[in-house]
């Protein structure tokens, strides 16, 4: 992590990003539910009272007990690509919009995953297919929500822009469903032959990467009029090792949660291809290979012990840290090797750096 | 119905119209794969073969059981509808495309509104959901066959019929999520003061008439570049009564299928707020809302039974002849005040009723 240690510390442009972003982020809770009900009123053919209230409750469900870490991160990146449009009254507003659709996507997530993956609580809250008037009707819900995401952007983006945002949010929707397809799939298959690290990547490009990095960044990019394929290409090339990272990062914490006081730690339990048990699976020897084959996506408290002795004993801790140094230092490497000209810019990745690090995502 | 029986028996442009639509319904199982094939190979972001076949498996698991009754509608009304141009190669290509793109939509609620209603056979297979490799996974699947849905739009389309076709498919997701959730509720809830005949319109409104009679219809005015807002306020207010005519009709097919071979029949059981059982609170004295409130919405079969026989004892079915006579002549009268020259006219939709009126959705 040298070389985040050597970044700039902070110039006119951070600072103007910085307070652009924070100023969203601190009246997140006016100005989301303020889009909510606007957007919600000028929808003619929802003319249930009950329905428009229905839409307003879940939208805002786990919405509002978040910190808008994506939304944040978008307005982070518009700030800083966008040369002087940023304080202009309409810009402000489309990217505010943008940043609170982006959130509502989350939420989609949240819900689905939370059905499928048989969840109980979520931000301190009860999980919403949970409570009583819900149930199944949860995936009635979020059909709603991602229509309801799809007219916010034909009531406030004009074209080609609405052309370029909606194209892109069905992408959003297909490759984090992929991703969750993938991850489902590999947990219940139990095929241990898939657990490779080139799988355990792509899984996190499209649930981790893609979602919680690019998207933000290149909705900035949109919004700014500076998207080109060779900018989308060049953002996904230096984002995917920032995904994986945080991915590992949550796997680890997984891991270490069980030590604590929560012990909400399940990826064992479920048998998920998480990075150390595909690491586990790359340096096993044969019987430490049956021990796992034996153990692996089970609830039986002995079972999940054997594993986390064999993650032990194969040092999967101690290789974590050389596993993350190496991905910063590809990450470094790639944003060194761009040309001079390029959009975005080294610069813009070094602060970029600087807002993700100290995520927990 | 004596207005229908004095249709005009044919003419061209009816036999053009059924030409066309016959040639997609006679190779559907031929066009319909190849649609899928061909967008699928194209959306070069979902680079795994596992996904592409998970996609294709889904999207043609209950579409192709079925005889493509909205595609042909779609059809129908399109070589209706346009002028000249319905045998150039490209207009035919999208016209099959949109059909397609019913059909599919058509299966992403089969797929939803199966897991929400409990259901376990469709169209003579095991549910979806109930297949060994899907589970929960179903909501993720639905969730790929929409981003699906939207990439074949925006493979085909160009702008400006992308923009009209992508907002108008938003709005049928809209409305149809938004039927269900009233369906759903009205039957949960067990509020029968909410049981009214304006309830009951408006939810089959949503969930019959508008799916499956406008939509059909709407897609035929975009492609003929003939949609304007007065021309699909028209369809609404003139389809709204075949549509709530077909809703009726499936609820007496429910009513009588309890006394044929098959036994399928359970509004009474779910407490669905039906034709029946909204005219039957209409229609009851004191004691025999008692018994209504006591026993509807229970399986338990002599419940079933009170209901049913309070269903003959208010005479139900003999009101309905009347009720479906009143609604054909509301039809036939709102039809026959169009102005001369409108889009649609006054001959179309007489040739539509021809189509419809033996339909059974």
């Amino acid at each position: 992590m040298d070389q985040a240690r050597n970044l700039p510390d902070g110039n006119d442009e951070i600072q103007k990003a910085v307070a652009f972003s924070k100023e969203y982020v601190d009246n997140f809770r006016t100005i989301f539910p303020n889009i909510i009900d606007e957007a919600l009123s000028k929808i003619c053919y929802l003319d249930s009272w009950n329905i428009r209230n229905r839409i307003k409750e879940m939208t805002e469900y786990y919405t509002l007990e978040k910190k808008p870490m994506l939304g944040e991160l978008m307005l982070y990146a518009y700030a800083m690509l966008e040369d002087n449009e940023v304080w202009k009254e309409e810009k402000r507003h489309q990217a505010y919009l943008l940043a609170s659709v982006i959130e509502m996507g989350a939420s989609y997530f949240l819900f689905t995953d939370d059905i499928q993956d048989d969840g109980k609580t979520r931000c301190g809250k009860v999980c919403w297919h949970l409570l009583p008037n819900v149930g199944t009707l949860a995936i009635n819900d979020a059909c709603m929500l991602r229509s309801f995401i799809q007219e916010i952007l034909q009531q406030n983006f004009p074209e080609p822009l609405f052309y370029k945002i909606t194209k892109f949010v069905n992408k959003i929707f297909f490759i984090a469903a992929t991703g969750q397809h993938v991850d489902i799939t590999l947990a219940r298959d139990r095929n241990f032959d898939n657990f490779t690290m080139k799988c355990y990547c792509k899984m996190s490009e499209m649930k981790t990467a893609f979602p919680f990095i690019e998207v933000p960044i290149i909705f900035a990019l949109i919004l700014s009029n500076k998207a080109t394929e060779e900018s989308m290409q060049q953002i996904h090339n230096i984002c995917v090792d920032m995904g994986v990272l945080i991915q590992i990062q949550n796997d680890i914490t997984d891991f270490y949660d069980y030590e604590g006081l929560t012990k909400s730690s399940t990826d064992i339990q479920k048998g998920k291809c998480s990075w150390l048990a595909v690491k586990a699976l790359e340096l096993s020897n044969e019987d430490q290979r049956c021990i796992f084959e034996e153990c692996y996506g089970s609830w039986d408290p002995t079972h999940v012990h054997k594993i986390r002795e064999l993650y032990k004993e194969l040092k999967l801790p101690q290789l974590l840290v050389q596993e993350k140094e190496a991905r910063y230092e590809t990450f470094f490497r790639k944003i060194n090797e761009l040309p001079p000209v390029c959009v975005p810019d080294v610069n813009f990745y070094q602060k970029l750096f600087k807002l993700i690090k100290n995520t927990r995502i």
